[in-house]
């Protein structure tokens, strides 16, 4: 069956970014070292079209991370720039990944702001200005029988998992103190409730696998 | 070498007590939860002198985590009562623990209120006002060659992990939301350094042990 999941990699004390986002720092403080046992990785830079890299317990992670995605819904903050409100109607942002997003599937993006489509190699971002459930519902149709992702940030997954959208949800634990930023489960509630399916011990990360349910759903 | 160290269960959303504590709920709304994979384990019962519970993967965490412990130091907030503030010159708070406490060794309780020690059966409660440091130098001579344990809450652990004096950091990370409460890691900042030593899974629990150290130590 398909499901709707997300990934993502967390300090211990619970940030997925640091403090003072920029547009030299998108991940603020502190915040890419995150991600560093990712970017290590040769089936990682791959996906990013890059060459070399090594293999450890992690590259199994990735593949998984990855594999049997239809549609992927982020947050105007993944998405960005740093700086929110309208897009600018002359040269409007275009993401961070310039001509050739690793995407390669269809994006839905969270706004408060319309916007026409946006197509760049094989992927297209469609903006999408009423709420979650209306995301869901177009990546549903999109994905087919493959999976939804919910790639980010924090406040969007917290929304998919505060509203029980979510049913599985991939932790990379990085052990590091970030002090601040963007915080994962922040205003979700007692409601979720969560179920450790895997471990894995990796170099420089640990990472926990959760089923996930809702009470009264 | 004789260690200091700290453990403590914590939800997934980085709580070790739930919001609103009382009388009634010491460890907040839901607290109590985080402590259900260890009031099973029969290990743990034997500690509170209890009979009955399970053994599983858990069993020799709980006998690691007390094992060779010297002496403790706590917060005034795991001491209690819930309403801080002086002492009661009459009828002084004795703890939660009844006439015979479960530490069988030396505990120094950090306040900002002056007290005589005070001894139930085998433990002595050393009431200490100035400061952290001078609590663990305490502690260091009464443990001997044994290690000092950071006994918590939340702020006694941060303030010992901020300030570099905690030499391992054992998590039981539960996979529960609690929306609210006393934060681990707050306040600590990034510079200190953590290295997963050992993951044990668990029935309800994932055990995450830390080596710390911090830069410029």
């Amino acid at each position: 069956m398909s499901k709707t999941r997300a990934y993502i990699s967390v300090s211990l004390d619970g940030y997925v970014a640091g403090p003072n986002e920029t547009m030299e720092e998108p991940l603020g403080e502190n915040g890419e070292r995150l991600h560093d046992w990712a970017t290590a990785l040769r089936s990682w830079r791959e996906l990013q079209g890059m060459e070399g890299g090594e293999d450890n317990a992690s590259s199994a992670v990735i593949a998984d991370d990855n594999a049997n995605v239809g549609a992927e819904i982020m947050g105007r903050g993944k998405f960005g720039p740093p700086a929110r409100g309208p897009w600018d109607a002359g040269d409007p942002w275009r993401g961070w990944w310039g001509d050739d997003p690793p995407f390669h599937k269809p994006v839905f993006v969270l706004t408060h702001h319309a916007r026409e489509p946006l197509t760049l190699s094989d992927t297209t971002f469609t903006f999408v200005t009423d709420g979650i459930q209306a995301a869901h519902d177009l990546a549903r149709q999109s994905a087919g029988e493959k999976d939804i992702l919910i790639g980010g940030g924090a406040k969007t997954i917290n929304q998919f998992l505060a509203a029980g959208l979510v049913d599985q949800l991939d932790l990379h634990v990085v052990p590091l103190i970030l002090g601040g930023g963007a915080r994962l489960f922040e205003g979700v509630g007692p409601a979720l409730r969560l179920e450790l399916a895997r471990v894995i011990d990796a170099p420089g990360v640990t990472h926990l696998r959760y089923h996930v349910s809702r009470e009264g759903r």
